[in-house]
């Protein structure tokens, strides 16, 4: 399976092309919607105005509701733009966000409204393509689970069974422990009113992957497949499995997960290793931490430089924008990792 | 260029296939004969006692000193091998190694000796490949450099420009400060008596990339790209670019690179975003640290499990290992992160 | 490069995504079109009587008429469809179509209308494709022509030199010899009369690649790389370079295309070798002829079985046939052709 | 699985790495050994005189026998050179071979000597590579026979059914009709005697692959995917399936193969689609033939440019080369074809 993400924030629709979904798939488009939704800006004070609202067309691959194995394009049309409030950044590329990169790849031809393909409006084919994933992986029991681990400092009660994230993504705002949740609420309304925004993290784990997935090889270790559909995701700037960079704390004593036969499997106790030993699934939770990066498009005046003149300038951003992005991106991430996890799988 | 790994540590031979190297570079050997010295063990009670030699025979793709554009291939012949010391774990899989994931993957097929094609040892070929690459990306003024950034909670001073990074190579134990560098080595040599091990993280720059390489999308951005190569050394569980997990603790206005002009030219005057913005090079250095988990073959007794009989038992590791692979790890992080490069300048 | 053609015969739309076009080409809209109507079925008895009008409307990629270097999505809407024309073959199979062979791929899934995912209509993406591509090569001086070669064995003149195929494409029925061209034609309506279909060949040149591109080795040397694109377009079975099979008839001293100095340049006299010596260009045109099978669908009762019952059956289709695909086909294979000759340009 | 074949002709050692291989397989090197001494040239007066043992060292990959699913690296020592008969070449390349075409991929550094990379000597490698995915095969009673079936236009007898090749790999010359069989080799004696060389084709049978594998896309299609293996053979320069070229002559009636039902499973009567339909196997043996050119390096005076000087020039070669090369390549299109099996059935 193979999956490409095309449009623009601005342009006449964004989508996604599938290949190689298996075909006989029943496709639940509910359940597919209800992933969309979670993504959506809500009016709940911590999203962008933007209203957006995510309507898929199949334009191919489906036929009498079932999949048919060849590719399956799902599409969305925009709506909702203001493009003039992006007059100004055409040429003032926004410190921390693709602009100026994309100018310089691009030769100057990026669409430059409201982010064009670099916006975080691209999620939403990504969200409806993993729910096509996570269709696939419960027909073989594999669910994908995740919480708001951290915002802004503020972190999220520590997980100890993966089984804690089941039911989480039915939450508004997915964390373990509800108190350090409206603590991170209210760091991103602060940050909101001053104009500013916040980073943060999620913990995300796929459950019911079998072992022996993988290979040590590059090109072939799980860790570096997950993590090639992790860092696809926009605004992420880390990924760290099991205990991640609390490694370099440890031990080998503490590090190392002991073996033991539960129910005449064998399992492992812990769970530093993030179910992955050499590059292979050890049949422990696949678990990793994403962390996501501050949204760069805020209201404060800010240093660039104007690519016409070549000159430095001051920038003050116009536009609706999220002072977090990190809630709205859990359904992003598990529909990454379902994705990663569907390769894993050979599907 | 594409470089596949091949190799067990107690087969005949280990090495490395590289296609697409472009032809008619003078091939350095004695630049590579110098980058595998920097990760063999040495006689410094830090490292494993097993010797290590790691002569490079050319067996194709080299006419007269030049490649030649077709397949390089390099070999290194295995030897000092205490092949008995491994009879233990063939059944009884090392926690926190890839023996069981690899038995249930290879269907009770590995070679268990050494850890087979999951030791260590195989990063020597990938120390290899990655001369070749390092030598292509001189010959446009791009270099790698590192340094460890912690082992086991000892952190090594903060850097803050990447040319601190450039001689940092020919130092045994690359630290930018020394007192801290000998903190370090004095948690290995403890963990080493007490039979333990310990992790640690190396901060690493690729320096000289230019702007506007690489794509948002899936498989093109370059943080996916180098986090494949990344992941594929053994011990690697965390890649994180810039500030990296840091960035959960940040507002906007802290993690933004402000730009300006220097010498005419467009410039961050942070780099929290380690080069890369949108996934996309914006010609910083591309800088990231990666977390190597403690090595897993310690002296000390550990719970696992007899996987002829499936009960659970004690395991006692014999052989000659690693109390820390980090600081050996230097100029692998180096060689994987040189052959990212490669692929995002699309050689 | 890579394209992704999706859609179905009688779903909403057909379409593709090419990814990794090069930003800031001026994408020539009326040119994509002059192709697409080159392809269309015209009433000129020798096609089908279905209409298309083959409209182009561009989801995303392009900005202010340029490419952005985004995904790239082309999407003409179906209409025009006769789906009841369809019922019979739901679970009878067509001889010689992909009907059996795409249901048991797809476990009995398969959208049947019109041929679906196998119907020849997909190619009208692929020619939108192929006209991206051909304004890429433009820019480099590179074109691509081709005449039929032969229908029904009704053979045209011998192609001396490639660029008689230049100002082809502006021909309804390009042939070099007209006469022939007639009798050809005569051959198709002689077969639609009779209720029957027939099949042709198709001889193509790439003009203009230097030489040196492509090696000998699995995965790119040009003749494969070539070939893959080419059998992607439906009814091709056979991809002959230069002298082709011919070549089993000959001597080295025949089939060896000796080299002279033209103008300064190496050249090679004859082109037996179609452009292409040990997997790589030589700097001739790469030329090559596909063989397209007669169109499976015919008018005549054929012998098939009923997928049901697993019963022998008689079947009689319905519907609005091409009794050649051939004339059809010509820009479909300067298309693939066109997108081949970027691959292996390395674009 | 993925194959990569390496080295040179007259470089210390030739071979292959094979990624993927799934762990387990009891390696029959016997069977790999007799199909190489199919390959390997004999004193029968219809090939070189060099003499090629090759004999295979195991480099990685093998274990106690049987496979572990890492990369299994197979080597072959070089050997009976003659390396001063390749002076003349080196700037003065042989028409119809790859040494101009390589000449100006590599800037001029090309390992020349025998061939180097371009040699059919690396087609060994390549044998022994198919001789794993044979093994692979047969475990699921797939089985790949062929013969020769035309050389300088003389034909073998038609074949009828693919069981007639199940025996004739025994045969030294394989063909149908041995009275054919000898005006072939008299042929190629002919041809020897004047200094000259003869083309020919193969016709080849991959027997017992399920319907339903494939799909009609790009880099799906089944005659993509073995195309890409067949082209990868040296001196291939046409690949037909079924039919091939004779379905320019035929009509749909004639070229559709009827379906009807055989021991309750649905079969074709006829396989004029060479086992696909749409890109994808109808059940039927995958059936296609190749035409081989005439081998390039003839003995006979031959115009060429000496590229130090960029003036036309006369070039006689040395050394000692095959005046056919279709009887040899038989093992060769055969190991090619069981690869390409493998790809095709997701191995």
């Amino acid at each position: 399976m193979r999956y490409t993400v095309f449009g623009e924030s601005h342009g006449p629709a964004i989508g996604v092309v599938l290949e190689g979904v298996p075909a006989g798939l029943e496709l639940n488009m509910e359940a597919m919607a209800k992933e969309l939704s979670r993504r959506a800006p809500k009016p709940d004070g911590l999203s962008t105005a933007r209203r957006e609202t995510d309507e898929v067309h199949v334009l191919s691959g489906l036929f009498e509701g079932k999949t048919t194995g060849t590719p399956l394009t799902l599409v969305i049309q925009n709506g909702d733009q203001h493009s003039s409030d992006y007059e100004d950044i055409r040429y003032i590329p926004r410190p921390g966000h693709g602009d100026y990169a994309g100018f310089v790849q691009s030769k100057g031809n990026l669409d430059y409204r409201g982010g064009g393909h670099f916006s975080g409006r691209l999620t939403a084919p990504l969200v409806a393509a993993g729910a096509v994933a996570r269709q696939l992986l419960a027909r073989r029991e594999i669910w994908v689970g995740s919480h708001i681990s951290a915002i802004y400092g503020v972190s999220d009660a520590v997980l100890n069974e993966a089984e804690e994230l089941r039911e989480l993504g039915d939450k508004p705002f997915p964390v373990l422990n509800d108190a350090k949740g409206e603590q991170m609420r209210q760091a991103i309304r602060e940050a909101k009113e001053e104009g500013d925004s916040v980073g943060g993290s999620i913990e995300c784990a796929v459950v019911g992957l079998p072992a022996g997935l993988g290979a040590p090889d590059f090109g072939r270790n799980v860790e570096g497949i997950f993590s090639q559909y992790l860092f696809a995701v926009p605004a992420v700037k880390a990924v760290c499995f099991g205990a991640g960079v609390a490694l370099s704390y440890m031990r080998g004593t503490e590090a190392n997960d002991p073996f033991e036969v539960r129910d005449g499997k064998v399992v492992t106790r812990t769970n530093h290793a993030g179910g992955v030993n050499g590059g292979i699934t050890n049949g422990m939770p696949v678990l990793f931490e994403v962390t996501l990066r501050p949204t760069p498009s805020i209201a404060l005046p800010q240093e660039s430089v104007d690519l016409r003149t070549g000159e430095e300038t001051e920038l003050e951003i116009r536009g609706r924008h999220d002072p977090c992005v990190v809630h709205r991106a859990v359904p992003v991430i598990e529909a990454a990792a379902a994705l990663a996890a569907c390769e894993v799988l050979g599907m």
